[in-house]
């Protein structure tokens, strides 16, 4: 089976109905780049694909950057005189700062002010916050929360620790029939933020397991990282690899009922940039491309100038373009099961594309080949109407000159690329064409 | 006798006729790609231009294709019970599919239907239906014939022959000072179709008897051939000398009354693509450009990937585009004067442009030639008006840096090829410029 | 200090009362191509930069020119029968066609009028005529003073002189680090002419002053020289040194009320052309951008096609396109204050860009440097807006690749070319980048 087979057979609602399912699972869990709640988080995806896991030790070198101390914790809370927790991590683990350091301690309300993140304009939500490079400590809280607290001692509790450990990742690879590999990245460090990675993680893992059965043309690598560290990590420990990436795509944010976006590799012009937005076209929804710019996800280290590797980043709203981002509103309900199934159909679609897109040559370049003494033209000419499919032949022997891909012609055609792609396979298996 | 001098002294009026009584002589000629009528055809032609008339026998291998039987007719019809002939070939020489096999049998109206073509939507007319490449028979018809049609046996005779003989195409060359050629070539195949392709054969006929008189930069080859497997033919019999062809222009369809259409050859950005390009914006009317594709007429043979001539297309309505394309109504009131006469115009001015369109180089490159002594300047300075020309004057002396051609600084100027050739002639002739 | 500090602390209206006070000092002069008026200009100039003044001799061949005769005028009338002057140049010295030969002589009005140029859709306005390389005479009046004129006999006089001189020109360089220049000119031929182009030489001169005490990148020529003769004086005598040119600018017209225009270089991509146009946007102001004509001022010897250099042109209102232009009207009173101001501080942002367009090296190529260990990110991550600054280090540092100047990051990230400098700036210290 292939990639078209799979498309052609899938049943897009399980597939959807294991997104959610796994979102759903992976949602308490208090995750961070470092500790436990990652390590948790990667044995629930071994369920469903055989992931590598990698520890890196605090204090390794990479690149410009150190290896952290390990985080983990443990409970923590605010409470008031009478001894309520008022603010407590076992209710939502968006309310500890991450990477927060211990702290036991007493202190008047005004002291404690300093500690304290809400978001004014959605008085309901807790914001997201870290602070993982400065040693510090603090409480994300609603601004409803926040305006209830009485002017009086609280006791703090942040039951962390921070110490020497390690750095953990999973990964994961495909092996094709080249060496040239298809990178999927998503960070997977979030806590319980639902589109923000939960959905990312998802795809890539039920993107994973669809494909592991194929008969491939590319490899595929699947890396789950903490977020900036963990694709510099990875990339530090595997620099050599990197030429063979030959396509790549950061996944993110792919639940929401935002339209698709596509944020387009450095080079703007990469092959998986084509091949992205001819499929974001061919399904006739509403779409956006962007172009690279050097903030948002993993793609800012991959698409550094010293590697300036052909990654993208295909997601549905952009991080930071929807209130619910880093707020726990991006909870369960912000995501849902219609724009996962979607977002996944389109990454099937750029890989089907990735994996077809190939150049021929006509073995038969001065003037056409005569298709109806080799039963593939309407025998009564003159017709004013001619199939789509004798088109079709007529663009990919024309332009099968060594310089167009498959993926060019359909361009140029303006014809749907499985079209493109069904008729240079009947055309190369009548020997009109053969593979450069 | 140049180009420029033709354009300026030629009666259009009396091309334009000599158009329309061609049409009218070989409208009535029952032509199919190979036979007497495409013969008779060349006869006619001859009257004008001295054609070389070429024989290629059945069976001769032409790139993948094969010189097929050759097709005569002599009579066809439908005959009712009554003997009365209810589709008759003396009346329309549509109401035979071209290359139907001979027929003289009996039969049931349900399995004559089988065989019979027309055109629901223009009841009245006769549509065209040809089988060139598979043995078969078949009449044409209005469909108000059809529907009158009464259930009863029929006699139907088609007395045509399909044999081994040849294929006929016509060849006529202009010898310019160059080998350097410019091609034109007309399919003449149809039989009573006007615009679709007597329309063209007109053009191309006058165009060629207009020419050979002049003195020209390029050598001029006009081709009378039938659809497909005659640039086939004459592609494989002449293969070497493709590589002379600097500028083409496959001829069709130039007598409708729609704008002006020219189809791009397959490199798109040929000197001829500029150059018709410049053509029909100069003349102000509505006209549109489309990119190539590899359907239509012989273009697609010279743009097939192992030639990739720099041949367009330049039209009125494209194939296709019209109602009355490929049926009865194309017919000799649907060619009109006036849309010859304005096609046959816009063919002149390409020929110019391209007769004309030559490269310079400033002798004074560094700073202006004071133009002032040479005569060539206003003598009073600081109006605020200069005249077209010393613009002209100008720009051609800026860009004449050897890669600048005269239609490149016409379209970087926005002034007409007219006034920047006739400036480049009095640059030319006061040494300031020298032909590259 | 440098042209940055210099933008920051300048005292703009100051110096747009010194060029208003310029502009009124030289408007009385009747100045031409050659003699005493050019030379008087210069002197006046000279009091605020140390102009070096050239002279070159009537008859010394310069490209395809030679320097003509100098031209002096002492006085010239036009007397009716009862002795009064009717025309008088020293009413304005526009009355007088620029170059006139030296007459002497009685003459009816019908003999006269041949010589007598008025204009008469602005019938109060004194048009602006030369006849520099014909020998004729002539007056320019209104058109109501012309009507007023009776059929009667007149006396001619014009007092001039017209003999073997100098041509005369100014030229000051300021030297900077580099050898490569900055070509400001200006053409300073005209009489009484304010936009054209007195209000060119004020903001020259103003510029040179403002430049003169900077620490530059660049050296800076400033040329104060007639028009299209002068220019190709200069080139023919530097010609040589020409190849030092890296940016140049044609100061002309910069006092009207129209929005600023950009006539580029021949060159069209040239680093000028980019910088100015980048300078033009950032100020928010309407702005058009012109592709290079080659007729206009000086930049058309610049940008002759044996010179090619990069050299536009930046005005407010082009030439012809005002109906003062070359006319009487083109007073005191038509250039502003606030417009000459305006347009000032644009030449000022283009010499920042131009000076501070450099491109770096990022030493951390490979994934982003840790900006958070150098203090110079934000502590605590995860809030949903950035500040531009860290927004501008990341563009930075990801394109500085050796192939994209500071210019090319601001138009790429749409922030403004100063903060991507300082940017740059702060990055460099830091040993983030090094300077390519």
């Amino acid at each position: 089976m292939n990639i078209t087979d799979l498309i052609s057979s899938i049943d897009l609602n399980q597939v959807g109905q294991e997104m959610r399912r796994l979102i759903s699972r992976l949602y308490p869990i208090c995750r961070s780049i470092t500790g436990n709640g990652f390590r948790e988080t990667l044995d629930i995806i071994k369920e469903y694909i055989p992931l590598e896991v990698h520890e890196v030790s605090t204090g390794t070198k990479v690149f410009d950057w150190t290896v952290p101390k390990e985080w983990n914790i443990k409970d923590a809370y605010i409470k008031n005189c009478k001894g309520e927790r008022v603010v407590d991590f076992l209710q939502s683990n968006l309310h500890v700062v991450s990477y927060s350091v211990p702290v036991r301690k007493k202190m008047s309300l005004s002291e404690l002010k300093g500690h304290l993140f809400t978001l004014t304009d959605h008085p309901d939500w807790i914001p997201y916050r870290t602070s993982y490079y400065k040693e510090d400590w603090g409480f994300c809280l609603s601004h409803n929360q926040f305006l209830a607290l009485n002017d009086e001692e609280y006791e703090v509790c942040i039951d962390t620790s921070l110490e020497d450990g390690h750095l953990t990742y999973g990964e994961y690879c495909i092996q094709g029939t080249s060496e040239e590999e298809f990178l999927i990245s998503c960070h997977a460090c979030h806590p319980s933020l639902c589109n923000d990675n939960l959905s990312g993680m998802a795809l890539a893992t039920c993107l994973a397991s669809s494909l592991m059965p194929l008969s491939l043309r590319y490899s595929y690598r699947f890396l789950f990282i903490p977020g900036t560290i963990g694709s510099i990590t990875w990339l530090t420990l595997n620099e050599k690899k990197t030429s063979r990436i030959k396509h790549g795509l950061v996944v993110a944010c792919v639940g929401d009922s935002g339209k698709s976006t596509y944020k387009k590799s450095r080079k703007g012009e990469a092959e998986i940039d084509k091949a992205v937005i001819h499929a974001l076209k061919e399904t006739g929804q509403p779409f956006e491309v962007i172009d690279f710019f050097p903030y948002g996800y993993d793609e800012r280290q991959y698409c550094s100038p010293g590697f300036n590797l052909p990654v993208g980043c295909l997601m549905r709203t952009p991080h930071g373009r929807y209130p619910e981002y880093h707020t726990s509103a991006d909870n369960l309900d912000f995501v849902k099961l219609e724009f996962l199934q979607n977002s996944f159909l389109k990454y099937l679609s750029v890989v089907n594309i990735t994996e077809n897109n190939k150049k021929y040559l006509n073995q038969n370049p001065k003037c056409e080949p005569q298709l109806g003494k080799r039963g593939l033209y309407e025998a009564i000419g003159g017709q004013k109407e001619s199939a789509v499919s004798q088109f079709a032949m007529l663009w990919v022997l024309n332009l099968s000159d060594g310089h167009h891909s498959l993926l060019d012609i359909a361009e140029r055609s303006s014809l749907r690329f499985e079209i493109i792609q069904n008729t240079a396979d009947i055309l190369a298996r009548r020997h009109l064409l053969v593979e450069c």
